[in-house]
């Protein structure tokens, strides 16, 4: 089997806020060193959980420049690049490369839905057209339950095959398994394309399936039992450890509360910072009750471990 | 009745590109001022049909600067202003402000969908509390079928009660008849506060209610009929003029293809100019068999009068 272009556990890095909402440079490198020596092979700074199309480019951009000057080795870092903007994109994902950073994770234009494939094409075509370096390595990002824009695997072969090794895989967040299955097809013809699923909760089938591991939210809390499972996915009892995992991702999501302002929460719970638990309008941070809540479950699924 | 904060026929005015996608600051002059001659009573730059979202924010304030430069009085502009993230609209609400436009357009963070009509105030409120100008004139901007973010009339009400004279107004672009009436109800509460619909076709019925007129696409194309729907509003033959309106635009709209697209194959058309054809990706131009399709429909429910 060829090598994979990225493979492993990355925590779509949640982004602490001062109370201006600036990012908290300080406790942000500190949690990247968190999450690494937690378990996570590597980051994904500004994915979704980060919050990612809340800040501007220009502040994206030096939060990259300041934890990879604090100390954080850019080979580590997956950098989320992707704006309405195709120019927007360019920048961010121009900054990534020529900083080192193992890679881009890149959605599409978010802004118009219902937008053809020969549009979405010549989007992703325009960045690395005008990226223009050999260093790319672009992840594209499915998540149309977010972004409105889903990225089919036709279109998926499209750019694998238009840019070979810049293309160099897809992170599927959709949740929908046939969906996985069907890009591990495509990642069948493309040597080194690398199929991440964004819920741990498909781990298992997705290195089953020749996947290279996932970018879950859940690694901002859950680093040591996500790489738990990840190393132990040929074990005898690999179901049962991805049954674990999934126990406490269930605790989570049945508490109803937004996922990003949850996960902030924990954070705040297993760091004792509470200010990790601001967010960035347009999302709301949670009330007292439901953080107690939040906890409680948590707690019930699993012992504090951290 | 109060004097409206704003009043008229506004084109989200189309934005001509060069081949490498850049602005055609040229063309772009041009067109506004054959707008404005054309009937217009002011532009907006910068809204959905100009492909706001598929320009950065430095290609927006560049573009608005230069046209000014050029000589458009910037008391004629309202600059879309919305991004996903609080900070860049900051930058792109101060921006226009500074410059003396006559007010922002300003869409709700666009990306997330599902976020709480507490999140929404507080993108607002940030904007309006960081520009920090008692010249700020912000239209709020309800486009769900393409934002994904609905702003109900509750949410304009707050808004409205929170920054008296600053939240100025609405853009509803829904095409819910049922919607800009509730609008209706909400503007009764604030002297000034302006209603525009986002269709032409419902323009007599906003003047009707006490709206302030129309930001529609189809001013790109066919400013003086708008304009004079407008003026001759209380007609005996207001409807007829309606209706003919109507007409014109139901054979673009039955064409089926993409409306920017469309818009800007009728202003090459109208111009005599191809490159106005092009779009800006996640937008795809259209082919020439359908370019032939839509102008013959046009020419068939209106004789070519500009």
């Amino acid at each position: 089997m060829p090598e994979l272009s990225l493979r492993g556990v990355f925590a779509p890095t949640l982004t602490p806020v001062n109370a201006d909402l600036t990012i908290d440079i300080p406790a942000y490198f500190e949690f990247c060193n968190r999450l690494l020596a937690g378990g996570c092979h590597g980051l994904v700074l500004f994915g979704t959980n980060s919050e990612a199309t809340s800040f501007s480019a220009g502040e994206r951009m030096a939060a990259v420049d300041a934890v990879i000057e604090a100390g954080i080795a850019p080979e580590k870092l997956v950098v989320g690049s992707g704006a309405a903007s195709f120019t927007e994109a360019v920048e961010l994902t121009r900054h990534a490369v020529q900083a080192g950073c193992r890679g881009v994770l890149t959605l599409p234009p978010f802004y118009y839905p219902n937008v053809s494939a020969e549009g979405l094409f010549r989007s992703f075509a325009a960045i690395c057209d005008r990226v223009n370096d050999d260093r790319l390595r672009m992840y594209f990002y499915h998540i149309p339950q977010v972004s409105g824009v889903p990225l089919s695997p036709a279109l998926v072969a499209r750019l694998a095959e238009a840019f070979p090794g810049q293309a160099a895989g897809v992170k599927d967040s959709s949740g929908d398994l046939e969906n996985l299955l069907r890009l591990h097809e495509v990642a069948q013809r493309f040597p080194g394309f690398a199929i991440f699923c964004g819920t741990e909760a498909h781990l298992l089938q997705n290195l089953r399936g020749g996947g290279g591991g996932c970018i879950s939210g859940m690694a901002n809390v859950l680093p040591h039992v996500i790489r738990d499972l990840y190393d132990n996915w040929q074990a005898p009892d690999a179901d049962e450890r991805q049954n674990r995992a999934n126990g406490i991702r269930s605790a989570i999501v049945a508490s109803g509360h937004n996922m990003i302002a949850s996960l902030k929460v924990i954070v705040a719970d297993q760091t004792g910072r509470p200010a990790w638990s601001r967010v960035r309008p347009p999302l709301v941070e949670l009330t007292g009750a439901e953080r107690t809540q939040l906890l409680a479950a948590l707690r019930a699924a699993q012992p504090p471990a951290v």
